[in-house]
């Protein structure tokens, strides 16, 4: 049914690994197997290494990377609760929302989209936040924003940061940067399919897990007895989604054989011949420099520079049907005025940054 | 890293079509590429049929067969609404421990752990429920509940029923039966790896979705607008996990392949061939007679039945180590009293039942 081979240079899902899609077709196991147990456990110390944490609870959520948020927000957000939260992107104002689900209290610290949040300015927004809440990598602009200094400074208050787009493509310290909860999604820098959401929570998140969370699904207290190994047998809580962990287990082991910092050096290498090939091609950039990602670039639309008679769909469009190439367009108050290009995963190859440049070269001019 | 090949004769997953693990293995595709989302809605077609529905809003839930429950629950109960709740196993009880998440007054009408609900004291627990749930095909004793009585008669209540284990293997009419609700799960009689869960609700169902539910990730509001094509263009919601929903697709496409009817006729078949051999060796069946699941065959575990010196935990454990096969034990209260021998999906073949009952008669005798 699926006859186009597409490289995959929007903002997610990237072409996964070819190792990835070999362990999907892998026999497969039952949830409380002995040996899938083993190997949960393995993808779980692996993702330890690439979130830089040594958090007892680290392991995947059985959904996209939005679960991970909503687990994160529905276990430790309650009713009252006042939560601060970074928002210049789609998913800065995703986290409103659903902390407000939650029947927190949400003060909102907005910044330009295209630029980074302020740490001063979420640090002095509320005197005794319960949580204070950003995106490390905001997937709809392609803007990093540092987290070590709000760590350093956070007070009381739990940091939680959306790791959905940075996992695996910058370097990642959560346990130097004082972050206590992270969630990111598998179809990024991990080079797997979309479908689970590694999660993670130090012990003094860990403490602060509601008795009785809303989500029953996400409810970290029942999942913990199954994934974690602290206290004899595993109890059932759902199925695992058992061939997606596969496919994780061998993207993080793809990851890790190459080496975390060359996977890295590789993202940062695909996204800086990006972005001057971009420049060269006239095109601008929209995320403020020194705060761009490099696995995820995203670029302002002018409409003189579109060929005549196209939108910019129209051009996103030609890219796919003649080249098989697929790119993000914008989301919310920048939909039609951003594309967004990813090199992620097993994308990030210079190869493929010379295809798109060449194709997009061949549309524009 | 996963080495063995397993029969999997457990309560789920069962071992997957192989058309089914080679169209995981399809090029990965963009969640908004149209070439995916003709394939979604055949996904959500094929769903139809096997559910035995015309409804518009029929798709699969990015998550596990307990996302489904959840996202069935919290988009349709909220604070003060009241739930009638069949309960004659675990999956009973979770529902209604999700349903008191949602601030539901839940009425529990209880039936002994192997017997079916009673359709008349569900159906006269309340003068007016906002809902009546209960779950067609109870996974933790291998026991059916019919449910037209129910929907003849269920007055102004939605109609809500868990479908995990009984779609594909059992006759479903949702119309017929005046189901509002459905879900159900990919790892068992659709032969296809855990990590989705089908959901269908009716025009009246969706009339009464709330407002802002309490999720976001299964906000059926948000879903509806990705997933369903009246109304133009898919608003992206969450990154749909492609390769599982490739699984589903294919898992479908076998079923209807083969064709529904010979597919339920081959998982009865297995289900009758397995408890002849089971009795005919001695061991009690524990679930009702006439209310048997073909598809899921518990046995009361007799201690004067184990080999000296073994639990029934030796027994399943020596299953899997020396032959291979991995069946169930028993959840909650049974835990210790039952086996749970599942012939679902590609597993239900009369070969897999011969060397179950082959290995179990060299353990036991």
């Amino acid at each position: 049914m699926v006859v186009n081979d597409r490289v995959l240079m929007g903002p997610g899902p990237c072409n996964p690994y070819p190792e990835v899609m070999a362990a999907m077709g892998r026999p497969m196991l039952g949830h409380l197997d002995p040996e899938f147990i083993a190997l949960l456990e393995e993808t779980n110390d692996r993702l330890r290494i690439v979130f830089g944490t040594t958090n007892a609870l680290t392991f995947p959520i059985s959904g996209t990377g939005s679960a991970g948020m909503e687990a994160a927000f529905v276990n430790l957000v309650g009713r009252g609760d006042t939560v601060v939260i970074g928002v210049n992107g789609v998913f800065g104002t995703r986290m409103c929302d659903v902390a407000a689900r939650c029947g927190a209290t949400v003060v909102q610290v907005e910044a330009e989209w295209g630029r980074p949040v302020d740490a001063d300015r979420l640090l002095n927004a509320h005197p005794k936040p319960d949580m204070i809440a950003l995106v490390h990598a905001e997937t709809s602009t392609g803007v990093r924003t540092d987290v070590a200094d709000i760590g350093a400074n956070k007070g009381d208050a739990l940091l939680l940061i959306d790791c959905v787009t940075s996992l695996g493509g910058l370097p990642m310290a959560l346990d130097d940067w004082g972050v206590d909860v992270a969630y990111s999604g598998t179809q990024k820098c991990l080079g797997v399919p979309p479908g689970l959401s590694p999660l993670t929570l130090s012990d003094e998140a860990r403490d602060r897990i509601a008795k009785v969370p809303q989500s029953w699904y996400l409810d970290l207290n029942m999942i913990a007895k199954y994934v974690s190994s602290d206290g004899g047998a595993r109890a059932y809580h759902h199925t695992a989604p058992i061939s997606m962990i596969y496919a994780l287990h061998a993207g993080l082991g793809v990851v890790l054989g190459e080496g975390l910092e060359n996977v890295i050096d590789r993202h940062a290498a695909c996204g800086s011949a990006l972005l001057a090939g971009l420049e060269k091609m006239g095109l601008e950039l929209f995320a403020a420099k020194n705060h761009r990602l490099p696995q995820l670039t995203s670029v302002r639309i002018r409409d003189d520079q579109l060929p005549r008679g196209m939108t910019e769909a129209d051009v996103r469009r030609q890219l796919l049907v003649r080249y098989g190439i697929e790119i993000g367009g914008g989301l919310g108050p920048v939909a039609g005025k951003v594309w967004r290009i990813g090199a992620m995963g097993h994308t990030a190859r210079q190869r493929n940054v010379t295809l798109l440049l060449g194709a997009l070269d061949e549309l524009l001019n």
